[in-house]
């Protein structure tokens, strides 16, 4: 018999999480197992609310399976959402089945980063536990944070990481403008992974000679030390750019914004960090005094459409097929994964990893990747990084703004 | 005999302006009585300290051309530099016409805003009075702001409003992700007029119905007004888009960052503002307590070569184009301009303005073009806008990257 497969989205908007919806829909319409495609809106609590569209008639072209693809941020919306502790309490467990079992749901692919992973973890933990066998769980990996395991790279990333070494490289022709000395530092996203701020990197000395400096979460971060940096850079040039990234930390951890300035927490309890570039602009402009400017890439980082890795966009959307296919084939506990078999020709392979190797954990940028002085990226993490930006796709333009598909 | 064409860019950086310098690099080789193009490096600062670079030896083939159309902020340099006042001392004038003569410049095309149209006005005037007539000078119109008068709208606006516009669109997908009530401001760059955040209002009703705020410079802004109307669009949607021109002030004039933030001046004299949407982003936190943040696009929005107008590109080609024409013809102290002839078909004519109707002068949004609570815009604003954003180019990729022609 015929089962339908449910589709949700998670965690914080990715330019190509979308990639990955969209790829799920196109190869659960062409399994023979599978009757309808849903969507449930906002995440796993919009499962609990019962808020379903149908994608296969909402989604049911061509045309607007590829408008999806080029859809930033998250159609089908996003929660963050916890679940209880399935030792303590798993009537919200039991909830979700019920929900599924009523709405003839044989495959539910839940797309998302680490908080999401957990969900994976724990909803197929307790079908198993349960015998439940008739309901396959499979996570979609994404986030532009780069920072999950069990994966050689992550779903958004590329696109995030093509927007910010573009950005670089433009703000590079405009450093250069002016002759005066001048510094821009730009601040990015990732709270405890530094490979959006490496991407910076990927843009130094293509179109000129002005000197990078990168600051990654990966090694301790002293202000006296960027100071100095900045200072010796200075002597030999007049434009310095600098990438560092919102969760920079002295030695013993602490943020260089819960240093200096507020300190609040999200819903899981994570620090929510701002201010770190506004903070060293501070700086340049006290202890060297020349012109200095910051930017927080902010929310555009991650819904950048207009400019997005065509690599990582293809990628994503063969990820969310590859999930519908590791359900089909009876696999459930698992997230649809890649991994790198060769970097020159970059080449990868599909695949699926237990998801318990994946949730709840972070991956890190290795320390050997990073310069001795913990101001710049070695080979190892540009040649990494290359492969993932390759070829330009955008949104669908229509009467000259982007046009995207509203599923909500 | 053959003369010399001398090109140089002043002001602040467009992603358009090279353009307009490669549209007379373009004309001038097409010219029979023009011999060497020669580019003048940092603006009116680099002619006087004799900072040239013989651009038909550096851009010497199409592809080469193509590619400066493409790169943003100014291959030449710039200066942000006034020449001495020509009634107390005209001694730089002359050393200016001394080194043109040198140099065997015939025709000098100086691109620019307001106060570069200053210069080109100082120096025509000068050449006039004292009988110099081998030397044409020429303005070419650039400056994201908008503000120009003379010309229907500025080359480097139209690719700055698409860039906004688009960034509307994508934040518009990212602030309905999440359920609970959120409010998203937008601070964008523009002193004395609100063209640039008025492009914001392309995006609204594009792709879902999310409401947008915007204010403008040209009616006076209130803050308690302000949040009356955040509150009251939040009574019947969980979602608000608010844009923001850096220069909002009170009926007195006074700026809001100036009543809230600190001041500073620029060499020109004009107040340098930043901080309006971080403001307007606390006011929203403390006043009404809902989710909330603020962006600045800074920058970004000046040098986003990665998604040009593509109307705006060629207008600003034919811009360059046509100011060198006007030398060729004879023709000193006008600046090249473009006239609308009609919205739809939307069609334009090229001429020139004298350059006295251009300097020191700004153009804002006429107040009838602006909705009567002063938060949005009319239609007879959008109408002129729409074309301006029309088509869509980016910079030329290469390896993944963007590739630029470096001048300097």
């Amino acid at each position: 018999m015929k089962k339908n497969l449910l589709v949700a989205q998670s965690g914080g908007p990715t330019a190509a999480i979308n990639a990955t919806l969209a790829g799920v829909i196109g190869q659960a319409m062409k399994e023979e197992q599978i009757d309808q495609v849903y969507g449930a809106c906002y995440g796993i609590q919009g499962v609990l609310e019962q808020k379903f569209v149908n994608l296969t008639e909402k989604v049911d072209t061509e045309e607007k399976l590829e408008k999806l693809k080029r859809t930033p941020a998250a159609a089908l919306g996003s929660c963050r959402f916890k679940l209880n502790d399935i030792k303590e309490d798993d009537s919200q467990y039991q909830e979700i089945v019920d929900i599924l079992h009523k709405m003839n749901i044989g495959y539910f692919v839940y797309i998302g980063g680490n908080d999401s992973m957990d969900t994976v973890a724990k909803l197929s933990a307790y079908c198993k536990e349960k015998g439940i066998e008739d309901i396959k769980v499979i996570g979609g990996p994404k986030t532009i944070d780069n920072d999950l395991c069990g994966i050689d790279h992550c779903p958004g990333f590329g696109s995030a990481a093509k927007y910010i070494s573009t950005v670089f490289c433009e703000l590079e022709q405009e450093i250069t403008v002016y002759e005066p000395k001048n510094v821009i530092i730009v601040e990015m996203m990732g709270r405890h992974a530094g490979w959006l701020t490496a991407a910076a990197a990927l843009a130094e000395g293509k179109n000129g000679n002005v000197p990078y400096l990168v600051y990654l979460e990966e090694t301790p971060f002293s202000l006296d030390r960027f100071i100095d940096d900045v200072k010796e850079k200075l002597e030999s040039t007049n434009a310095v750019l600098v990438a560092v990234s919102e969760g920079v930390h002295d030695k013993e951890g602490r943020f260089l914004c819960e240093q200096e300035g507020s300190r609040e927490l999200d819903v899981f309890g994570h620090t929510k960090l701002s201010g770190t570039g506004k903070i060293l602009e501070e700086a340049v402009r006290a202890k060297i005094g020349c012109k200095v400017r910051s930017i927080e890439l902010n929310l555009l980082q991650r819904c950048a459409g207009h400019i997005l890795s065509k690599t990582d966009i293809e990628e994503s959307g063969n990820l969310g097929a590859n999930a519908v296919k590791l359900a089909v084939a009876g696999e459930s506990g698992l997230m649809s994964s890649l991994t790198r078999v060769s970097d020159a020709p970059y080449t990868i392979e599909y695949s699926g990893v237990d998801i318990r190797e994946v949730a709840n954990k972070e991956k890190k940028i290795p320390v050997e990747w990073i310069n001795e002085a913990g101001n710049g990226v070695k080979e190892e993490l540009t040649t990494y990084l290359t492969p993932l930006v390759q070829g330009e796709v955008s949104s669908i333009y229509e009467d000259g703004m982007p046009s995207y598909i509203v599923l909500k």
